[in-house]
């Protein structure tokens, strides 16, 4: 079982989401707005969004294709932005590539390394209970190395009942055969962090370990530091990070990085056509995946997000997520019929990473969902995004996710209409 | 030579600038900009941004995940978004995949239906004169059907010295191998529109025919209905159509969409693993392609891109532009030391699509481009995204490229600071 000590965070000093909820404009067009889906997508506040208008009303070009000063100043930038998140991982800009999301991320793992790096036999370990983003592109290149000739191998390791992944069957799986282990940094329905350092320990150096962060980045450290997460990939989005959508980002360790190859090419690819044959001449991962005009505001606005997260602290919103999470799990848990999904309903943890997921015996999450949204409280129902039809009954949760700017007042409404509904 | 007749839209209703500048903000900011960059990207009208506002302050969420009324919502709108966009195209909504740009589009013909339909042998045409990521996508692809033991051949056909298709070179490549062509709509650099039915002709009914379509879309009518262009594929960038970044389309012929198969797969994915294989359930060009959270602000912002075109009419937009380009040109003609690049600069048309490209004997391009930013007028020099560096001696063009916000006042004085610099 998974119980990880609350950390020394608790001390952290405690948001002020009155304030907070005053940079968010969607608070401010609706005050009595309760949202709890930013597992889903988060609000952005409006240092972001004025960095996406300051692009469009009072700079807007292409970055770094020209000469003139707007465009170089773009160029100058969007490499600025790079820094900054770099920075906020505590690792180097020339680690990262911008995508266009997690899944574009996630997909790119597995066409500019995997398909290039897996022969014949090789195995990759994933857990079917991840996020699908996560799982289905591993037998979407499974398929082009069929052609290619190379059988690999997709083994899956568990999830225990408490929402962890499963050890000991990460274990059992291990061969020498394993190349590649695919796994999430906090789960995206049953909201646990998972223990990446123990599963290094478990797979040993070699293998490839890449990391979905989608609901990590913003909400606790990720450190990409030689002191942190010892993975090789890393995928996250911008719009579950405060910012907006069509972003993401990418990071390669410094061990795989010569080991890609390019995925798209396009204007600014680092690619000619010598004797006809393709070749590269790029020196950094984002001169190998980038191609084409970038989503410039976007990327921008992704540097301002982290900014904004900066000055609260990510300590203090882990610390204050953490604490609604228990205080939301401790008021369901005192409510007729619930049933928890894996995760703090079950292990009963005194930390938790702002999602929690639950069902109710006398009434359906869809019912729910709807009488919810006459209130204004929005919950994620139905689609959890996890492939496997047969683990079907896992759609009929709600989830609950917060971010910085829920309290303890969204949650004492959404206690109060759920106890209206069920009683 | 080609000199397609002027259209009857010499007649149309001229455009009234003064008011369309009104229309976008950054001329509000910036009243003296001349702005001279569209083939790279264009300025945006306030509706499109207020459409992007409003999403980020008024209804932000995920669009169709979870059963409350602004993700239902969002989910529809987003649907109407593909029903604007394909009736401008006069074509249906299935037919069309929302991608991240013109390059990824252009990208996924070649991942999604490249890689898994051409066989050892088979041959694929296109100009090593186009745009980068027109050209090197197939070169990639290549390189994957090689490891799958497929040898690919990729044949080059010319360009006119007065810069359209040299269609002699295409009927001389041609051979019951070729599978595939890859062309331009309208040249980036050379700025013509290329013969599309012409091309059909020659290559016959089967051969699949990839346009990119990236400086037509908001300029000229690219009609996608059975009467229309008979072509397989179109790809394009909302942020070259007054539209926002991080947003391309991909238009799908009914004739190829079952030969696809998917390129990035992940939440919404329309896949199962059935018996540890992957299986696909998708009807529609978007089920298969799209995947993971949508760039949903950008794609609602096309559609209101598209709605803002349609109000002024296409028609009238590229009797305009065609109006400016021949008055460019004239202006131009008569200064100093030029020398045009292929395009309407050599062959003389009464037409045009806003793209001019040319050098002057006696001044570098780049030095010319550093003293027309100090006049805050932004064009194009160095890099035009030709891959082939044995091209080079093309980089040192200016290209002006224009759009419905450019005026003859802008051309007037442009024609004046060039004058000063070359006397």
């Amino acid at each position: 079982m998974y119980c990880q000590p609350q950390s020394q965070t608790q001390a952290a000093e405690p948001l002020n989401v009155a304030k907070i909820k005053s940079d968010f404009p969607i608070f401010v067009s609706h005050p009595d707005l309760i949202y709890f889906d930013n597992a889903s997508t988060t609000q952005k506040p409006k240092c972001v969004l004025e960095t996406m208008s300051t692009y469009y009303e009072k700079q807007c070009a292409n970055a770094g294709r020209a000469a003139y000063t707007w465009s170089s100043q773009l160029e100058k930038a969007m490499e600025e932005s790079r820094r900054v998140v770099a920075s906020f991982l505590k690792t180097e800009a020339t680690h990262l590539a911008f995508t266009a999301g997690a899944t574009d991320s996630l997909n790119l793992v597995c066409q500019s390394y995997a398909l290039h790096n897996l022969e014949d036999g090789d195995e990759v370990l994933l857990c079917p209970k991840d996020h699908s983003s996560a799982v289905l592109p591993w037998y979407q290149v499974r398929e082009i190395l069929k052609a290619m000739g190379k059988n690999i191998v997709i083994k899956h390791f568990d999830i225990h009942e408490v929402g962890d992944y499963d050890l000991k069957s990460i274990k059992n799986q291990l061969t020498p055969k394993t190349k590649i282990l695919a796994m999430s940094h906090v789960h995206h329905v049953y909201g646990l962090e998972m223990e990446v350092a123990e599963i290094r320990e478990i797979v040993g150096p070699e293998v490839i370990i890449s990391l979905d962060a989608s609901q990590s980045v913003g909400h606790t450290a990720v450190d990409l530091s030689s002191q942190g997460l010892p993975v090789d990939f890393v995928s996250f989005s911008a719009h579950k990070m405060l910012s907006a959508p069509g972003t993401g980002v990418l990071y390669v360790s410094k061990r795989v990085q010569d080991k890609l190859k390019p995925v798209r090419l396009g204007g600014k690819s680092k690619a000619e056509i010598v004797e006809g044959e393709l070749s590269q001449t790029h020196s950094t991962v984002a001169e190998l995946l980038e191609a084409g005009t970038q989503n410039i505001p976007s990327i921008l606005a992704l540097a301002e997000a982290v900014r904004y997260i900066e000055s609260i602290g990510v300590e203090r919103i882990e610390a204050h997520v953490s604490r609604l999470t228990v205080d939301l799990w401790q008021k369901l848990a005192g409510l007729p019929g619930i049933e928890f999904a894996p995760g703090i309903g079950i292990c009963g943890c005194d930390r938790g990473w702002g999602i929690i997921s639950f069902r109710f015996r006398q009434l359906s999450s869809m019912d729910l969902s709807f009488a919810l949204d006459e209130e204004r409280i929005f919950v994620r129902s139905g689609d959890h995004c996890i492939y496997n039809k047969e683990e079907a009954e896992q759609d009929d949760f709600l989830r609950v996710s917060m971010h910085l700017y829920n309290d303890e007042n969204d949650i004492d409404q959404f206690i109060e209409v759920l106890s209206g509904c069920l009683s």
